[in-house]
């Protein structure tokens, strides 16, 4: 009998998620996570919370909480928080001063459509009492946990690898739930920052490199985790500090935060693309400003790859720090000229007599009066698939550029992520197959230059740039050098960068 | 911590279900199974089947199939297999040539709104590949065996008691998944006519006392499983034989049907109820055409219970054949003395000015012109807690009836039904609670009569009425004697009848 | 340019109605009214009174109401009253003591999908007020008024002949809004009952020869107007009167009623088949009950046309009271041989390997144990173009009845109604296209009998049947002789019948 | 009788609208209209077209179509246009090679919620043909004209103003519909930019003074009309000329552009504040480009209003063109020092635990690491009630900023606009009753400077500043000065500005 993991897990009940958003060529990140302790009705700061972690997900929130005397209450909805987590009819089903909540991003292709079920946080059933999680990251050994829990008689209610983690602690033999997530987080690999909580407490975890963020805050008396600190910021919650990698905090109403260290202490490898692109820009990652990084990345462009010109101009939205940097270092004027319509979103149906590039004019426009006649450097964050870069020239030439010089914020990507972002295979990649000058000649562009990986590095603050032996940051993306073994994705036949 | 089993467990995904329909004051099933394999599109069938098995659960309904080549799928859905399994969006989600299905009914009050997740079929996926299994009955040791499991590492995502089976045959040491089911329901007391599929296989199962139906019929070259003949009917399918109490049959499109009996053979307790009201009139139950059934009782009745009389009317629409069957034996005259209104449904605002009987008024009408100034025998299938008797009595005396003679074609219902069946607390029971003369007085009428026990056995075929040592069927309700323990709720306090 | 009345209009909001019910070969009543005046909250009743009226249209209602200080509000809605009207959150849109209501069939066919703004009742705000007017019927110069009033400069927003009324009363040089009804109503050809409203008055209008039956109740303090009588019974409402034929009856709380009549007096000619199959079997039409009057037609049938045979079986629901006339009269035994699925309704999806006569399956399944080896006699209410009794004779002698005798409690139906019923155009009709006995060969039944029109009149208790000069009833449908002259189908083209 | 002409009026189908967006305490325009004849499949560019002119109004869309031989068609929708009109089955309900379309915005509080209904193009059959008709802008004298048409027996559906415009016409003594729309425009007073349609003619109209924007553009065969170049724009269609104020453009297929001028000729007066806030920057008004309007303006303000800081920072979006003009004039560094959330929505439900300036900071957020210690300039576009200009500087200093001084891109704000703007009552103006100084104190800012309307009229290329006696655009806003008598709002009691 034929079976695929995916196909014999049949819908508990299919939704259709919103139409995809425009594909806009970028990475992006698969999940944003929040937690409240100690307020009340937290499941209303957790629903502001996951609002402005909106960006690392659209597809799907879903809010845990727990009222003592009622147990747990739960709601996953397809869609923005903003169209489901604002109703109080809703809200009201969802009391108590302890809640988390998660926000996904829709997976495309082959995967098919998510199912409701998939929807985080997952909740178990244990006999010391119920837990929940949400996580941000991905499980890089999820396929072969899966397989040998199967085997030992669990039954997986969903495809997400995240539901091993609820049945490895349903069979851990430690007495507490906070002891059980121990043990079983310690059989898992591959990136994950946690918000988990039980009755009574509150449970914030990242592994033990530290690849996605997770902040703790305060808020009168009670306690939040956020993936960003922006999560703080729209509640008027104080930022306290980072959650360590490889640290789990337990916090409770009666006596605060217990710190843990359950992991072999390892380098820290922070994500790096989470400056350049996933992060809102008025986060603060690392003690770093987020919008500050990238304003210092146009500035070592400008320095790297400087070029006369008449306009720097930034592929919106996510490419304007980077150009207001460069225009501030380089002296060239910097004007806005690609106008982005706030109102983007699904595809229309394109008329019979085409139009050229309809699917990047959906979401930009260029500023033709401002553009006419003169030479351009456009400053984007990143190229993926390259795609949207070409349409975006033709538009900018169509609209009488002189020159269309582009500047990149990010080195080449290269290779795929398999910690939590949604990245094409590699053989999509455009910079996986081409040199810069080959990209140069197939995006048809009069020049086209990445920041370096050195020049990035000091961008995020490390004078000396990259060390070669034992990166900072964890930038498989760009160099190829996984810190954790993709072990799933060997088995499917993925194949690693060859040791030099 | 304060615990609740049903707090504990957050919904998958809420949806309201719709408004429990009109109280009728009467017990009513909770389900309806019907299976399909070796036709083209199976599950069309299946929608079909459910749709005959309506009258067993209208509160939703779920289909799992199978393509070879693309694994399973499922819907469920909330609601009328009519307003769901008819679109042809979703019935093309669901394809191949082996299917199984489920309706439910909606059970009232302290439980809450039913979640998606709880509705059948379940679905599991084990080592050797997946299985579905959907159940009309109840396990009587349901709460014991989730805590067994859950104290082995299992985790329960609903709260229905059919869930167990899944999860206890996942722990199975046998090899194949038939094998698996067998060892599973060795381990499961109470009520249960199942029907389950794996990909190959479809798989009918009665209890050992056979207390719920299960018919296989035969159509073309494939095999149809159904709680009862009506099911077989709708799709021209063929009645070949009833599942046998205690019989398994695993039916493969190659082989056919092979039988089993997995279980210690017992003396079958079909229940009784199935014959004075579950089942459609139409259907065809141990041989015996059940409109017929109903027919007869109502001849038993006019012996037992003669009166002196204008109009026998039944009280529509189940309370019909009974009132057929009186006024032929007695030779009063037959006739629609209350119309049922065939749009029934939801609860209406109640006006300001208070309507009288309201709830009674919005599904029946009597009709005055037949009924004024006549001594009125008004048939009806049983008396649960009396509510809707008492206004039935006052409209057709508001209406101007001389005399009001209720007769009742069942005995007095006096114990609740722990197989299946959705009873009012002892308490509630009327009969339970007063005598026949109190209870006539109760409801203020000019006489009121149950057929006797024995005279519901002799209607049902039981020539020498109720073999006492050794009832021929499950009367529980009636008599107060389970055949299988209610462990559960002997667990919570439920107290058996005293032996006398 | 090309135009057409329907398509010219535009949807001002386009919503699919639930689709069209399972198609029974019935005529259809297309409309039902109903208006309260005086009583708190007045809209709860009128919901009440329109779900009785729920037979006479069930693809969408209206609601209009007035609140003194407020000013009117109103609802519309595709679907039943039940699924719309019951609902607090919109129920208490709808305030105010005088409200009036509609339900509206959903016609079939060529005429595409109905529009919400076609749902009754409609509302024109004139200088001195607002009004709404619903109405059951059909106007016969709908187009030549709507033509004329274009011509005029007036703006027509639906393809409903009801608006043209609205239209006349904005033109009226009358100084009040009854005043200016009746000035419109003389305008008018064709058939209505119509119910009304101002801000402070309920109005009813028969048209002059009250072919559409209308009811006069009151309730309290407050007074009820109703197509039938089971719209007074459902509220509790005592039965005063019929609106008569062409009265206007403008009913204030603080004067009560004041009864006009404003057309030129004619001798009335009330519709018959609302007896034989439109109204309730539980209401009072021209003082007689419809369910005897049905239970006559079929004695008379009894003694028109007697079979021998072992079984009188109505085909349900509607040939009941007929069939236990039949059986009354004829000595023959009566029994329910075909039991009607309660949960009919849409089409399911026709399996790959067709299901004989799936269409009636969905709605009606044979009692195969009591059919058995029988001489059947199979009473309907009529045959309209025989499809559905084709599929009946099939079943049930599939199902091993022995001889299969048809008798229909109407008279063969052979002309199309223009006075507000759904019917096909004529040659669509069996019997306006084959005489009884090619109809007998047709069905391939042993033997069809339709009650004759002077046996009808019998038993709406014209003892000596039909006056020929000058009917008693609207027969239009069996006699062809159409008592107002349909002036729009006969622009169309439609050839009355011949003098003779 | 207490009336009120909304209360009057009852729903056809009542459909809550989407939750107001966020209040931005700007002022909005209210509509967007559009336009395609010549071009297959008219619809889908017109949906295109809506899209780009979103920002003209959020609310609800509509498009009436008509294909040769079918007719009209059309669809209203509440909500996004992307959320609408790019679904594939509404879409081809669509058909035809002539379509027009609108956008409206959300008119907030007492009005009460938008009915579909009311939702433009409106559509009018007359006797020789339909016609549809959209607008932007608003009828001065609706209210009265209305008052009128009642009289004479026009039945209004809409609450509308536009729908006096189709009335007017079907009285209209002329033979064809575009001499109509002329007869009836001569009685309208008030601002409007029209694109109207008949079967067979596209129809544009802007009023005599053109104070709404109207384009003409050409895409291959086809001809395309839209609010503004952007529409153009995102179908790659060709700007052709601006339709000239008090100019009426009839385009057929076959003969092209017929060219008319039906109203007594005036001095033109373009809306100054389109060219401030509600035209999106990349569109080009009377020749100029928005964008570099905009950038100018903040230039003019570096000169009225310099002031030593170490920041310039745009309040987003709409204040960033012109605060790069300041900092590029100023030399002071530009930085986004508030980051705007592009998932901004709907309200939360705001936490027991208040969140200070909860409503600002689910739209804005303070990128502190820049902020912090610095001496801000802020740049926005308008004042006009100072809410969110008092919660966005209490934001900022918050985080730390050393002071705050606002410069803003307009002159005070200190009267309502009757043609076609949302603009509160005047006693909510902030600049109607505050002068600079105390506005200053009030919003408790280091200084708050207003560019002089000699200055905004110099930054539109009026090189000599406002023509007192002659003003080249209608400023009432700012002057009070109103080029059309605001009729019906004077009659409910609005005073003038007194002459000086």
């Amino acid at each position: 009998m034929q079976r695929s993991m995916d196909s014999e897990l049949p819908p508990l009940s299919i939704k259709f998620p919103p139409a995809h958003p425009f594909d806009d060529d970028k990475l992006h990140e698969e999940c944003g996570v929040f937690g409240v302790i100690g307020l009340t009705d937290a499941s209303n700061f957790v629903a502001l919370g996951l609002h402005a972690l909106q960006h690392r997900g659209q597809e799907a929130g879903g809010i845990v909480c727990h009222q003592p005397g009622q147990g747990f209450h739960s709601a996953r909805r397809f869609g923005y928080v903003r169209d489901n987590f604002t109703k109080e009819s809703l809200m009201k089903t969802l009391p108590g001063p302890l809640a988390i909540g998660h926000v996904r991003y829709s997976t495309s292709g082959s995967k098919g459509p998510t199912q409701i079920r998939d929807v985080q946080p997952f909740f178990g059933e244990f006999s010391m009492g119920g837990a929940a999680i949400a996580h941000n990251g991905n499980i890089t050994n999820a396929i072969a946990l899966r397989r040998e829990l199967i085997e030992r008689g669990s039954i997986f209610q969903s495809s997400s690898d995240s539901e091993c983690i609820i049945h490895l602690m349903a069979r851990s033999l430690q007495r507490d739930i906070p002891e059980r997530m121990e043990d079983a987080l310690r059989r898992v690999e591959g990136a994950f920052s946690i918000v988990a909580m039980t009755g009574t407490e509150l449970i914030g975890v990242r592994d033990p490199l530290g690849v996605r963020p997770l902040v703790l805050g305060r808020l009168g008396d009670g306690w939040v985790l956020s993936s960003e600190t922006c999560g703080l910021d729209i509640i008027g919650a104080e930022f306290i500090r980072e959650v360590a990698p490889g640290e789990m905090v337990v916090i409770t109403e009666a006596e605060g935060i217990d710190s843990r260290f359950p992991f072999r202490p390892r380098k820290p490898r922070f994500c790096i693309f989470e400056h350049v692109y996933f992060s809102r820009p008025d986060s603060i990652l690392g003690g770093r400003s987020v919008y500050e990084t990238r304003r210092q990345i146009g500035v070592e462009l400008a320095r790297e790859a400087p070029v006369e010109a008449d306009l720097v101009c930034p592929v919106p939205d996510s490419g304007t720090p980077a150009a207001i940097g460069y225009a501030h270092e380089s002296g060239i004027p910097y004007g806005m000229g690609i106008i982005r319509n706030q109102y983007m979103g699904r595809t229309f149906i394109e008329p019979t007599e085409q139009i050229r590039n309809m699917g990047v004019r959906l979401k930009l426009n260029v500023n033709r009066a401002l553009i006419r006649g003169k030479r351009v450097i456009l400053v984007d964050d990143s190229v993926v698939r390259g795609t949207t870069s070409r349409k975006i020239k033709e538009m900018v030439l169509d609209a009488g550029a002189k020159e269309v010089h582009f500047r990149i914020a990010s080195p080449p990507t290269s290779w795929p992520c398999f910690y939590g972002v949604d990245t094409p295979e590699r053989d999509k990649l455009l910079a996986a197959n081409m040199t810069e000058e080959e990209m140069t000649r197939y995006l048809e562009v009069d020049s086209l230059r990445f920041v370096s990986l050195n020049g990035l590095y000091r961008a995020v603050g490390e004078a000396q740039g990259r060390d070669t032996e034992h990166p900072q940051y964890c930038d498989a993306c760009f160099s190829g050098e996984y810190p954790v073994e993709p072990t799933d994705m060997i088995d499917k036949g993925f194949q690693l960068k060859a040791a030099e």
